[in-house]
């Protein structure tokens, strides 16, 4: 593990670490923000965030400003890569596939299983590098945006007990209904659809028999709810299953960074509260 | 003027605006953020942003996260790039000349003097534009980052009553004294060194007749410190001139985005309040 990169700010610091991945067979890149001063008995709780289609690990670390909300909580928030890197990952011409694009899913199809491991990846190894490398604890809560905020809502509600409490800014929550979904699923998962299902928030919601603390923000003004978000999915799913999920329009939001900046404050207050309990 | 971007944050909306400049003559970017709600009696007044090298009108409203504190205050912050702009400006092979690197002057030398007029822009064009067109007052004040905390320190020096305070992050306080200054001014003031400087901080303050609240954060881990920055310069030339200026050494902190978006908060609070004023 190699320390790329270490910045002062808001009293702790922000560091971007490589390593070479098993689970990925190749180099990646995740940011990780220390609160300053001591940490507590047994660590610091981990937020792990997750970002949205296009984006590397820079985009959060440099635009969201949540480190000053970090330090204030006491919360290590780990920001990984969204997919694996390198020459020989497989690719696509489109920014909605391949690098950048993977979905947080463990692919099944050629080419894109050789690499594409995103789910388990987050799931399982990037936590336990985390926790045998910094000074945190075993509690974890994770969120993210749009292709992340879909991988937050998967990862947590298949992993009852893993994470302490999920959020997600504008998240693709019924990724077999839209064409981002249909494009991504199909290449990595193959066209049965059954086996989408299984990253489908809105299935899950209605599968579930744990209950954690759910927040969900999502822009009005956002150019992909209609098509790609339907955020009113998750609401409806969440309802049929009496799964308490809080879910609030924000009124004129889009959904770029200045969206995240604007709420990530509140997103990092709700993970706390849970995580100190 | 035509709005090319337009995003809600922290409450407010973070625009950004194209025009024609009369004064460069060619066409500019800016930034501007205004707060949410209703502007008070007379309008918002106008904290102007001078960014550094290699800048334009993005960095600072996509990675200092200054918006919220803005709002919080009722400021408005105007953020333009950093020189004059097209094909047909001059430009330099090296970062730290040309484009992306205009020093807040107005250029006295061929090819330069055609375009690289930011001084003025700064000071006259833009805050004329700025008052026509939004709910703001006359009451200004100004901070910047390394080549823009010399262009914030140098316009509200130099011009008694224009500037309520004055900030800076990591700014090039002594630019006839540093490689930085000695390449760009030689190239756009030319050689006779008495023309640089009514372009230097540490210089103006030993001349100031006016008195205004100052404010320096300067990172004490900054890679430019030594060679470019030297902030003792500044202390020791302020203190001779018994001219009052808080300057703050932040330990551990680099040149980057980080440090401003620590700090940043501090500064619009201490403008704030000598705006109110």
């Amino acid at each position: 593990m190699e320390r790329v990169e270490s910045h002062a700010v808001s009293g702790g610091v922000q560091e971007v670490w490589s390593h070479a991945s098993s689970t990925l067979g190749c180099t990646m890149r995740f940011g990780v923000f220390v609160p300053g001063g001591e940490p507590p008995a047994g660590g610091f709780p981990v937020l792990y965030w997750l970002s949205g289609l296009t984006c590397t690990e820079q985009n959060f670390i440099t635009k969201a400003a949540a480190q000053r909300y970090a330090a204030e909580h006491g919360v290590v928030i780990v920001a990984p890569d969204t997919s694996p890197r390198g020459d020989d990952v497989a690719d696509d011409a489109g920014w909605d596939l391949g690098k950048g694009a993977g979905f947080y899913v463990d692919a099944t199809q050629a080419p894109w299983s050789a690499h594409y491991r995103m789910y388990t990846y987050v799931r399982d190894e990037l936590p336990a590098l985390v926790e045998a490398s910094f000074p945190v604890s075993a509690a974890r809560s994770v969120s993210g945006h749009s292709m992340g905020g879909h991988g937050a809502l998967v990862l947590a509600l298949r992993n009852p007990g893993m994470y302490r409490s999920v959020s997600a800014f504008s998240p693709i929550v019924a990724p077999t209904e839209v064409p981002w979904g249909h494009k991504a699923f199909g290449a990595y998962l193959g066209s049965d659809r059954s086996a989408w299902e299984a990253y489908d928030a809105c299935v899950l919601v209605g599968r579930a028999s744990h209950r954690l603390p759910v927040l969900v923000d999502q822009g009005t003004a956002d150019g992909f709810l209609e098509e790609q978000l339907q955020t009113h999915r998750f609401v409806e799913a969440a309802a049929a299953a009496g799964f308490p999920a809080e879910v609030r329009m924000q009124d004129g939001y889009d959904h770029s960074y200045y969206f995240v900046s604007t709420f990530v404050g509140e997103h990092v207050a709700f993970h706390a509260a849970a995580l100190r309990g």
